[in-house]
C-alpha cells in the first residue's frame, strides 16, 4: 500500500469465547478454552496475520456467575496483554483498567514497564467502575454516584500523566563523572489532589510512544466530558452514520475548547460484523451465534429486553424513542441506551429494523464480505469514524471470517494495509506525542 | 542426574546492573541496559541455560534518586517477569510485591492470571513495605509500625488464599444442559476483616501448582511468625552455619505447632559468590566490583558504615556483637543487623574477617570453583540450607562466572540437576498441593 495521509484503523476485542452471551454455543472452540492461554495466543497470532492494528481487552473484575451466558472477563488483561506482547509483534495492546480500583502508582507503572516491553503497542481503556458486584472486591463501599466516579477518573488520568513524564531518561544531560546517569531528568510530582496524594517520581522511565494511548468509552454527559479532556481513541456504540458524525463533532469541538490539537482523537465505534459468502448464510449465522433462532426470535428477545412486548406491538412500527431516553441517574451506561435513542430518532426506526443493526448493544453488520466492507468504508471514507473496534460475535469463528473475507477487501481497495505501519501506535494512530 | 529425593536449589537475582550499588562501575553491560527488556531477557536465558530454578527480582516501588549507586528497582516485576515466562520456558519467576500497597482482589488475579500463563511457575515474595520513601508513593499516610504492617500483611496473605480457591474448574461437577460451566465450583469469599472486604470468588480459577509459591524475607519477631504460617521459601541472611541451622530449626518448629507439614519450608539463604579460577584473581574481581580497591578498602568501609572508624579501632580484634543487636523500634530491616549479630556470637569473628564474608547484607563467598562448590554443598548436604538464592555482584559478569564455574561443578557432584524437573515449580520443590 503506497503511503496515506489517512488510513482506516481496525481493532478487535478478543475476551473469552466471544462478544455475544451466547457465542460459546455455536463456535470451533473448546468449551474451557476461555482459562486456556493457549487460545488467547491462537487468536492474537490470528488477529496479526490480518493485520489488525490492536487486540481489545475489555474488563470487569468480578466473576459472572450467569453460566447461560460465557463469563465475558477472567484472566487479569493487563497480565495477559503483556505475554501477548512478548510473543506476537507489531499488534496494538488493548487494555482495560478501573480507574476506581487501581493505586495510580501501581497502575502508572505496570504499563510504562509495558509499554517498554512491548516497544511502544500499549493502549489504556480507561473506565470508571459502574457495577455493584465489582465495588464489593474493593471494600464495603457503596459505587459512588456517576459524577464522583469521573471526578475520580479525571484526577487519576491527571495524575498518570504527571507519573509517566516525572523521568525522562531521553532528556538526560551530561552524567557527572562518577555517577550512574543524570538524576536531573527526574523530578517528584508532589501531587495533592481530592483522591490521591502522590510523591513521586516514578521509578520507570517514559517509554518509546512517550506515554500509553489513551482510549475512553463513557457516553454520559461525565463520560464525554472526560473523553474530550483525556480520551485519543473513543471506543462507542454508534448505530447511525448521523449521530456519529454528531457524537464525533461534539466531542472534538469539547477537545478544541480545551486546546487540545485536531488529530488528538480518533474515533473508534464497535462494529459486530457477520460476514458469510452469501447473504442467506450470513443470516444463519446471526440466527445460530445470537441463539434466537430466526428473524422473529431476535424481534422478541429485544421486545422483552426493552419491556415492549405488550399485547399492541407491533414490530413493524416506528419505535418511540423516548422509550429509550438516558435517565440521570441509571446505572447502566448511557451509551448503549444513547445509541438506540438517537438511531430512533434520526432514522425512525422498527424494531424489525432495529434487530438488524444492533446486537450485544453494538452496531450489527450482517452479510456479504462487499456488503461489510463497503459500509466499512462509507463510515470511514466520509469521517464519521477513524477506525473499528471489531466486536466477533463468536471466537474464533467471526474473527476468521472477518480476516479472512472482508480485510482482503479492504486492502485491495486501498484503505488497509497490507503491512504494519508505524514504529509505535502513537505513530501509527497519528497522535500528538506528549510535549 | 538419577532421580533423588532431595536436591540442590538455586535461584538467582537479576535486578538491575546488579546486586552491588556500585555494580555498574565494575561490568559487560551497556551504561543504561537496567531499563532495557532485552537485557532482562538475555539474563533470564542464561539463568535458563545454567538451570537454575529461579529468577529472582526483589522491588521497591520508588526511584532510588542516589546515582552514585544503580538504581536497584526498575520496571514493574510482575510485568517484567509476565513477559520472560512468554518467552523463557521451565525458569521459575520469583516476584517481589508489598502487601501494604497492593489491593488484594488486584493482586490475587494477576498472580493466578501469571500462574496460568506460565504453566505453574510463580512465586510470590511478600513483603511489608518499611519505607518512608515508598509510603509517600500511596498517600499521605504516614508508615505504620512493623507490628501493624505485619498484622495486614498476615491478612492480606490469608485472603489471597481464600481467592485463589474460590473457584476450582478441576473440581467442576456434571455441567447442566444449555450452561456453559458448573458455577458450584465457585464460591464467594465474603472476607469481612481488619484491613480488607471483599466479596469474591476470584474470576480467574485456580492454577497449575493450586496456589503461587510463598516466599517470604523478613526476620523480625513478627517478619519469623508471618514467615510460619505462610512462608514457603525462605529468603534470608545467614552468615555462619551455625546460625542457618538455629533459624531455620525455629522457624519449622513454630510451623510445625501451626500444624504445616514437614516439607512445607524451604530455607534460601542468600549469596553473592566471587568466583574466578583463581584466588588471587577472585579477590582483584571482589575489590573492583565493590569500589573498595583492597581488603584495608573494605574493612574502612566496614567501619564507618557501622560507626566504628575512632582512633582504637583494631580490625583483628573480635567484634562485640552488643553493637550489632537490632532494637525494636528499627526502621530498616532486622534480618541484616541479625545476620551480624549471630556470626560475632557464634563465631568471635573480626572485622578483618567479617569483610571477606559479608556484602550487601548478605553472604559473601570469594574464591575458586571449587571452593565456592564445597561451601554451597556443604551447607545443603548439612540442611542448613535447601538452596540459595545467588546474588550477582554485577550482571552479566557474576551470572556468567557462576553459570560457567560453579554450576558445572554442582553438576559433576550430582547435587544439581543436569535438566529441569518438575511440571510445576511447587513439584520441584517438593511443597505440599493445597487441599
Amino acid at each position: 500500500m503506497t503511503k496515506r495521509s489517512r488510513r482506516l484503523f481496525l481493532s478487535i476485542g478478543i475476551n473469552s469465547t466471544g462478544y455475544l452471551g451466547t457465542s460459546w454455543k455455536a463456535r470451533k472452540g473448546n468449551r474451557l478454552d476461555f482459562v486456556d492461554y493457549d487460545y488467547y495466543l491462537g487468536l492474537t497470532r490470528k488477529a496479526h496475520a490480518a493485520r489488525f492494528d490492536a487486540v481489545f481487552f475489555s474488563d470487569h473484575p468480578a466473576l459472572m456467575l450467569d453460566t447461560e451466558v460465557r463469563p465475558l472477563h477472567s484472566f487479569e488483561p493487563l497480565t495477559l496483554l503483556t505475554a501477548l506482547a512478548a510473543q506476537v509483534p507489531d499488534v496494538g495492546l488493548w487494555f482495560t483498567g478501573t480507574t476506581s480500583y487501581n493505586s495510580p502508582y501501581n497502575l502508572a507503572r505496570r504499563l510504562q514497564t509495558l509499554d517498554h516491553i512491548s516497544g511502544g503497542r500499549i493502549i489504556f481503556n480507561a473506565v470508571s467502575s459502574f457495577n455493584p458486584a465489582v465495588a464489593a472486591n474493593y471494600g464495603n463501599d457503596p459505587l459512588p454516584p456517576r459524577e464522583a466516579r469521573y471526578r475520580k477518573a479525571d484526577e487519576f488520568m491527571q495524575l498518570l500523566d504527571e507519573l509517566w513524564g516525572s523521568w525522562d531518561l531521553k532528556r538526560e544531560g551530561a552524567v557527572p563523572e562518577g555517577r550512574l546517569w543524570d538524576n536531573s531528568s527526574a523530578h517528584a510530582v508532589n501531587h495533592q489532589g481530592e483522591f490521591f496524594n502522590v510523591a513521586g517520581p516514578l521509578n520507570v522511565p517514559r517509554g518509546p510512544q512517550g506515554r500509553p494511548v489513551i482510549a475512553q468509552a463513557g457516553a454520559s454527559g461525565d463520560g464525554i466530558e472526560f473523553a474530550a479532556r483525556h480520551g485519543e481513541l473513543i471506543y462507542c456504540s454508534l448505530l447511525s452514520k448521523q449521530a456519529a458524525f454528531e457524537f464525533g463533532g461534539k466531542l472534538r469541538q469539547r477537545a478544541a475548547e480545551l486546546g487540545r490539537p485536531a488529530n488528538a482523537i480518533k474515533m473508534f465505534p464497535a462494529l459486530v460484523p457477520i460476514a458469510a459468502r452469501t447473504e442467506a448464510e450470513a443470516r444463519e449465522r446471526l440466527y445460530a451465534v445470537t441463539g434466537a433462532g430466526t428473524e422473529e426470535g431476535l424481534i422478541a428477545k429485544f421486545a422483552q429486553e426493552h419491556g415492549l412486548d405488550g399485547p399492541n406491538f407491533d414490530p413493524d412500527a416506528p419505535l418511540d424513542e423516548s422509550h429509550f431516553a438516558a435517565t440521570p441517574g441509571q446505572q447502566r451506561p448511557v451509551g448503549f441506551t444513547q445509541s438506540i435513542f438517537e438511531v430512533i430518532r434520526l432514522e425512525k426506526v422498527s424494531t424489525r429494523q432495529l434487530v438488524n443493526r444492533l446486537e450485544g448493544g453494538h452496531r450489527l453488520v450482517v452479510g456479504t464480505p462487499d456488503k461489510i466492507a463497503d459500509t466499512i468504508i462509507d463510515w470511514w471514507e466520509s469521517g464519521a469514524a477513524d477506525g473499528f473496534n471489531i466486536q466477533a460475535a463468536a471466537l474464533p469463528d467471526e474473527l476468521d471470517s472477518f480476516a479472512e473475507l472482508v480485510v482482503p477487501i479492504l486492502q485491495d481497495r486501498g484503505v488497509f494495509p497490507r503491512d504494519y505501519d508505524g514504529s509505535t501506535l502513537r505513530e501509527r494512530f497519528d497522535l500528538p506525542f506528549p510535549s
